[in-house]
Formats: structure tokens, C-alpha cells, sequence
């Protein structure tokens, strides 16, 4: 595949991640060629999108008129098309679960932006790509600058280290902090990124789910992984090898930087697009222990990852169900954690659950956040 | 020879590099054996040495007594032995030329600090490495920070960037700087290292050298190689690749990482003995623009870099010349560049010259900067 060109299809492609993918994929016309498409409730920017790319294949929950050429399939249909090299999976939550089972099953490379994925099914999809052969391509950017630093190694790995910016909220005292609105927790200082995960990232619920990302992609467990606060997302990650010595990937914070990586993978393409990073102007490059009492969220993130089965899968749907709630002011930004804690608290895990019961799981947590607030919200009234 | 134990020989065992090599070898006894010792004139050191390491070769300028399995040779017959996997180039200056070069045509590896080596005969060194397949692990923490970063790379490389902590008069007025005494220059920040280097250090001339050695080990233009002053020493150097991403390799700034790496290449050795990166605890990496007008000896170099020829030995004798001087207080600081200075603008270079030539034009720098220096000593005295 190394002369020729890649093919690639997009799930996700009218999200942040995927207007991103399609971005840099326009810049290489003879390196990459969009054969799939799959938007999501934004149909006029995917009917742009399929304008442009004139992709034979296209998923879209609502109907519309296609080119000739071009025709509707499901998600799995098209990640599993005999046309697809890479199927760049960069949708929310759930949905990317069975499309991306479905081409790794297929022997396709994954370039995996969908964290959920991981986070609810680790294990699942992690055997699996190993019984296909299925490479799995990180784009989610500490997952990317870890990759990039494991790149050629042959030493053991003593501690994986991943950077957070800390979000808008570090510094506030927790009585600012249970008062912050969805529109403040939305301008994030250093990445620009969808709705769900930039609230992740105000929580820092985000680097609990990076932790289990990591855990399931590079195998390593735990008490390996650790992470450290990085205010201006320059070092996307490090790898300390067993020798004490550490490597780190930089750029600018820009999503197309893991996307390009990702996809022309072994390679590097040069892209002048992309902005540079000048050391001396930034000045510095400042570290802080991270505080995981200020930020529940995060260490619910890394007990429900120890404790694995259908716990991480509780945790992400609860958080999805917070996050919303949260974004509609029907809760404060401290309530959040509150909710995934309690729901947390009530699930009887399932030890290595089969995509169903993962599923099933994930349904539960749905209702129960919804009952949990529900009730707290009515106790307020009375 | 990946599971059978490397043999080592140590050329300059009783310098800074040296000692510290030992020092790593000796926590290794199954993975590495010293075959082969060299030293200076620090006689009783390497008598201990010989003791302690029961080499089968050794080389003294001065004979004394040795353990009836080791006998006397040159230094490049301990190289080129049959039993020596890797030659450890730590000695100084000119000295480690014709040795490294009798390895490489031996086809050994050779793990190298002496960067006078590269400087003075980076053409000869390189080409005959190519030819004989004499692998160069280098020994510098700049390059082997840049070697690791590379590692595994199929990339085009945009720029190296080779951090320089600025010595410990980086942030002095020029009437302050005129007036450092050799035991103020001696008082390197952040590194533990040789009387020689360190005083390069502080004139910031050893960036210089280490500018030179990068273009010719990693075959890189100069002008894709920038220096950036970071004054903690923890990040040792960066590749910027094609794409815009960077990578860097860190450690606490202590020679024995490099050494230790070379040494075990490709794979990494745990080695508890050697201190870890706390992040958090540093707190702060900081950069800052490099000043060329206050420390000249570093465009000196450059320049003397990308003439090529001879005058990078010019160079490399006149400032050897010039630091006795000041080391001995017959000079002062800002008089190392003058002479250094002087000495290249008399010199009529030779391109492409032979390992002869390249001996020839250091005698005549080393005798051109003394006279230049008598000369300078009498009118001041008029």
C-alpha cells in the first residue's frame, strides 16, 4: 500500500474530529481518497461534504439526495467495503462500537479517534484486532504522542505520562468551581474540540478516560500510567523507558496533527499548513501535580478502568448523561461528578461482558443517571 | 551478539567519559566485559582500573605493572582486536582520531565522545564508516538525544534543534564576562564533565563543536540545525520531522544515560542507580533565543563548520590552545575567541584534505595560536 493511494472512509465526519480528517485529507489528494462518508444529524455539511469528496459510499441517519455515483449503506457496510484501506473512526460515544468491531473484523487499520470505544470495550476490541490483525492507529493526541515515542523501541516501558492542560477550571477554589456555567466550561484554554469532550476536559473526566484509553492500547497497566497537569498542551505525552530515560512528542495544540500521523503512518507527510512551534517564543513549558480531590471525576475514571468490566461502560454512559444535563443547565458543574458517583455505586459489574451485556450496561447507566437526577432534582423542590 | 555479552574496549578510561563508562559497566556484569583500557596520564587511576576490570589490553603512556593475562598495546591494536565488539571513543581531542579510524576499518562499533573526532575528520570518519559498515553510536547527550528521537523514523527531517543550557555565564554583561576567572568557568550549572569541555561550555564554543558533529553523524545541513538556549538541561535535543510534530528526549542531566544507551542499543537496560524525572518537581523547562554577539567562539564555529575543510581542525586546536591559556590565566575569557579567531582568519584552508593534511593544518594552528598569543602578551607589555 506504500505507493499507492489510501482509501479511506470517515465515521464522524461532520463532528470536530472529522471536519479535522476531512481538512487535512484535502491536502493530499494523491496520498488519500475518501471512499465512505458518515455524518451525523448535521445532513447539510454532509451533503457538503459528499458534494466535495463524491464518495461512493454514505451513511446518514436522515435521507438525501445523493450524486449517481454514490449511495447510502450502514456504518458497518461501509467500514467492511472491499474499497476502504483505513476506516477512520471519529464518531461520539456508543455509535462508533459496532462499525469499528465490524472492520477490525474486516483485517482494516483503524485510525481511532472514538475514545468510548476503548473505554467500554477494551478488551473485546483489543483481542479481536490482535486475532484479525487489525491495526489500530490512535488519534486522540496523547494516544498519538505515546505512539510516536514507542515508535522502534525495544525497551521495557517503566511509566507512561499524560499530559493534561487542567481544562478552563484548575485554579478555582471549589466554591468557583461549583458555580461555573456550560458556557464558561466550553471555551477550553489550549485545544479546540466538540462540546462533550471539552466538558470532559473542564472534569478532567477526559484524562480518566485517556488513562483506560492507554491502558488498552499500549498494554499497560495501571500503577504504569500516570498523569501530570501541562497547562499549555505542548508535550502531548511521554514515554519513560526503563532506563530512566524519557522520550515526548510536541506540537502545537491542533488535532490535525495526530489525524495527519495517523493516517500517513510510517510515514510523515510535510504539511506547511500545519503551524510550527518556536521554543524560545513559547518561553515555557510548566508542570503541576495533578489534584484529584478538586476533580472527582477523574479518579472515578481510573477505579472504574481497575475495577474493568461493565464499570467503565457505566462510567461513560452516566458522564454522557451528566455532560448533557450539565449543557442544558438542568444541573450545576460539581453535580456531574455526584451523578456518575452514585450511579456508579449501584451497578453490580459484569467481569469480561460480552458486547452485549456491554451494551446492556450501558442502557442501565442511561436510566438510572436520568432516575438519580430526577429524584435529586424533586428532593430539591420539596 | 544480541544475547551474548558485549566486549568493550575503553579508550580515555581515566577521563570524565571514562570513568563514567566504568561505572556503568561495572552494574552490568552479564551484559558487558571489558576487554581493552586505555588511559591518560593519570596512571595510578588506570592501575586500578586494571585491577578492578582484569582487561586483557591496555594502553599507558607510562608502563607499570600488570596481571599476568594483560599486556601493553597501542591503542589502535586494542581497537581492532579480535575480541572487541565495541570501541568506547573517551578520549580528548586529536588523540581518539587515527584509533576510531583504525576501528571503523575493523568494521567495529564504535560508541563515541571524543567530537573533536567528527569535527576534525567527519568526511574521512563518515565515508569510511559507510564503506566498512562500522555503526557510530554517539555518546554526546545532544546526539544522543537526537539518535533516540530518530529512532525508527522514516520521516523527513525538518530541523534539529540542540539545546544548549548556556553555561554558567549566560545572562553576564560583556564587561562581567571579560572578567570570569577559570575557577568561576568551571562551574558548569547543570553537567559534570571535563576541565576542557566545560570551559567550552561556558564560551558556548562546545555548541559549536556539537553543531558540527550533528551535520556530519546524521548527515543534516547546517541549516536545518538550530541551537536553543534551556538553561535545565533536561531536554537534551529535538527533531522536528516534515509534519511539524517534534520529538525530544529527556533525562536528568547526567552522562551516564547516554553512555548507558549506546551501550545497550537497540534495547534499553533498567538501571535503578540512575535518577528519574519528576515533572511536577521541575515545575518550569525554559527556552530562550540563543545571543551570537555574546558568545562568539559559537559563530566561530559554525562558520568554521561551514567552510569545511581544514578549518573546523583549525578551530578545534586553536580554541584547545586558547582554553590552556585561559585555564593556566595567561589569558582572559573573552581573549579564547580572539585567538581562536585570529588563528582561522591567517589559516588558507584545504578542501577535502587527507587524515595527513587534517594533522598538519592542527600543528600549524596550535603553533600559529601560541605565537599569536606571545605576540599579543608583548605589545600589551609595551
Amino acid at each position: 500500500m506504500s505507493n499507492t493511494i489510501k482509501k479511506l472512509a470517515v465515521l464522524g465526519s461532520t463532528g470536530s474530529i472529522g471536519q479535522q480528517a476531512l481538512d487535512i485529507i484535502k491536502d493530499f489528494p494523491s496520498k488519500f481518497r475518501i471512499v465512505g462518508l458518515a455524518g451525523g444529524n448535521n445532513t447539510s455539511l454532509l451533503a457538503k461534504q459528499v458534494s466535495q469528496f463524491q464518495p461512493k459510499l454514505v451513511y446518514s441517519p436522515l435521507k438525501f439526495d445523493l450524486p449517481d455515483t454514490t449511495k447510502f449503506l450502514s456504518m458497518e457496510d461501509i467500514v467492511t467495503h472491499p474499497d476502504v484501506d483505513i476506516a477512520i473512526i471519529a464518531t461520539s460515544s456508543k455509535i462508533g462500537l459496532a462499525p469499528t468491531l465490524a472492520a477490525i473484523r474486516s483485517g482494516k487499520k483503524i485510525a481511532l479517534a472514538n475514545k468510548e470505544v476503548l473505554v467500554m470495550a477494551g478488551e473485546i476490541i483489543m483481542a479481536e484486532a490482535k486475532q484479525h490483525q487489525a491495526e489500530i492507529l490512535p488519534i486522540d493526541s496523547e494516544h498519538s504522542a505515546i505512539w510516536q515515542c514507542l515508535h522502534g523501541e525495544k525497551g521495557e516501558v517503566a511509566r507512561l505520562i499524560l499530559t493534561a492542560s487542567g481544562g478552563p477550571f484548575y485554579h478555582l477554589s471549589p466554591t468557583q468551581l461549583a458555580k461555573v456555567t456550560p458556557e464558561e466550561a466550553l471555551q477550553h484554554p489550549t485545544w479546540k474540540m466538540g462540546r462533550k469532550v471539552t466538558i470532559d476536559s473542564a472534569t478532567l473526566m477526559n484524562k480518566g478516560l485517556e488513562t483506560i484509553e492507554a491502558h488498552w492500547l499500549f498494554s499497560i497497566p495501571f500503577n504504569k500510567i500516570e498523569i501530570t497537569i501541562h497547562p499549555q498542551s505542548i508535550i502531548h505525552s511521554l514515554v519513560e523507558f526503563a532506563d530512566g530515560s524519557l522520550k515526548a512528542q510536541l506540537s502545537v495544540p491542533d488535532m490535525r496533527f495526530p489525524i495527519q500521523y495517523a493516517l500517513s503512518y510510517p510515514k510523515r507527510l510535510a504539511n506547511p499548513r500545519l503551524p510550527r512551534i518556536d521554543l524560545p517564543q513559547l518561553n515555557s513549558l510548566t508542570f503541576e501535580k495533578i489534584n484529584y480531590d478538586m476533580f472527582p471525576c477523574l479518579q472515578l475514571a481510573l477505579d472504574a478502568g481497575k475495577k474493568g468490566g461493565t464499570y467503565p461502560t457505566v462510567l461513560c454512559a452516566a458522564d454522557e448523561i451528566a455532560v448533557e444535563l450539565f449543557l442544558e443547565h438542568s444541573i450545576g458543574f460539581s453535580e456531574i461528578s455526584e451523578i456518575i458517583a452514585s450511579t456508579i455505586s449501584l451497578h453490580q459489574g459484569t467481569a469480561k461482558p460480552t458486547l452485549d451485556e456491554i451494551l446492556a450496561a450501558d442502557d442501565w447507566a442511561r436510566n438510572t443517571a436520568i432516575k438519580l437526577t430526577r429524584k435529586a432534582n424533586v428532593c430539591l423542590k420539596q
